[in-house]
């Protein structure tokens, strides 16, 4: 219990995750930019900061979980941010979802002032960030994955490393490639299914024993029967996440079409004003593809 | 032991499903087009029939493993076929994958003589057929589906009755939208880790254990690592069945674009003289997609 922790972020998934640090015995320093947000953690024990760049002077290990690329760009190199408190021999360990090109620059930067950077990208949303049980996907030195291991075990149960910087981040692209491109062909086979007058939950039953079973089937399955589309994960951070792959497609010169057709799903519905839905609210968008033929043509190409 | 099992097409898949139903002591008596396909089963105990109306003729249960849709057609209704010989109160239980409408319209035409049919399409391959742990999929009325459950159980392990006549075979064509979706879907995010430097094997092994995990990309994730495309289930074979899911669709006006994607892989892999590996070979179209610029604008219009 030696490390001096800080936590920068304190949103849907950084609040629970710094509240299980916490409550795992670690001192913790905290940071957001609404200060309202970091009251249930002092309340609960953690000492507040006023700048990303004071929370670093004051911790030894420094996690970042905010929205989006700019914002961990902003948070490290930014006026006041880490980088203006950090010490040498301090890790930063970023688990927001970014791009993986970005991470490796931080990294860079981080690295010039000796201090060691992880990208922990997760998994899991917001019950498992409550219950500990997140999937994490890490990329970095290993020294430093062993160093940090048992912070990460407080938080999930399912802790991978990957590979070098950035790895982390491929892996997490490639996480929502997958989830999201089975929610639209599970949505596909519900609305065969109801539209042949089978039941789409007895299809899910015999489904999920055999090659085409998979968690997203399950969990997203059983969403889309009952129409309950509660997140869960919101669609509005599915496309954002979806927009990270577009952009590493670019740059690498990838062709990934169905990630493409995930992400335009993933537009529609978000342009629905249908953003703070799970993003397995796909399905919604796939049913009036059939149900309304005038929908259809007002679709981005490539769905329809 | 008192049902006299008959047996029509002794294919890849047919012939070990009759094997397994011979050595679970049945009677059998078997049929196929070419005589050299019958001479296995008659070494192991079965008797050759010259005609599906002779194999009805000396038979209460019927099987039919072939290849599409109008050879069921023809093996049912043409001449000789299981029509002119089948007796009343026989059941015909139809394994092959086969258009759901054109089930129905079997079941009716034997109803009418007091026959009973199942449509009872497999997934899990020869290697599945071989060992007696198919999934079956099962349609029809839920008493003949008790009737014929027992011979079921010699053949699979995965067996759900999940509605009425051709429900079996929606569930099938469900089946492979999923598999062949997650298929390409898995090919996305291998070539992602690739061309982003990370080891697509610690993607996959990290993946597995989270919300992205399937069946899928356990068995043909590691397929794509090792490029080992030995079937497993012939591409080709999954073509056909995308054309009865497209057909499908489009008697019902259902839009599937994820189907009409795997479809179009299929297409292509079938068309540059593939299509005997298994259909997990789709990564190759993948890969072909980005490392050949030339060959991205001669794909149907969709997959690019």
């Amino acid at each position: 219990m030696g490390e001096r922790i800080g936590f920068i972020g304190l949103g849907i998934m950084g609040r629970p995750m710094a509240l299980n640090l916490l409550r795992a015995g670690y001192s913790l320093a905290v940071h957001a930019r609404r200060v309202e947000s970091m009251r249930p953690l002092i309340e609960a024990g953690a000492s507040a900061c006023g700048s990303p760049a004071e929370l670093a002077d004051r911790s030894d290990v420094i996690f970042t979980m905010v929205s989006d690329t700019p914002d961990v760009e902003s948070v490290i190199l930014g006026e006041n941010g880490v980088l203006a408190g950090v010490h040498p021999g301090s890790v930063v360990v970023d688990m927001s979802t970014i791009s993986a090109a970005v991470t490796r620059r931080l990294a860079e930067r981080l690295g010039e002032r000796g201090v060691e950077m992880l990208d922990a990208p997760v998994s899991g949303g917001e019950a498992g960030a409550i219950d500990g049980r997140l999937s994490i996907m890490v990329g970095g030195a290993e020294s430093t994955f062993a160093r940090v291991l048992p912070l990460f075990h407080v938080m999930g149960e399912n802790i991978v490393h990957v590979g070098g910087h950035g790895a982390g981040q491929v892996c997490k692209s490639c996480n929502q490639i997958l989830v999201g491109a089975t929610i639209v062909a599970v949505a596909e086979a519900m609305r065969l299914a109801q539209a042949s007058d089978v039941d789409p939950a007895r299809v899910r039953a015999a489904l999920l024993g055999g090659f085409a079973g998979s968690r997203v089937l399950d969990v997203h399955g059983q969403r889309m029967i009952d129409e309950n589309f509660e997140p869960g994960f919101k669609a509005r951070l599915h496309q954002k996440d979806m927009r990270i792959v577009a952009e590493a497609a670019q740059e690498l010169g990838l062709s990934l079409p169905s990630a493409n057709a995930v992400a335009r799903y993933l537009d529609v519905l978000v342009g629905q004003g249908l953003g703070e839905l799970d993003s397995s609210a796909i399905y919604l968008v796939l049913r009036d593809l059939s149900r309304e033929p005038s929908a259809h043509s007002s679709l981005p190409s490539g769905i329809g």
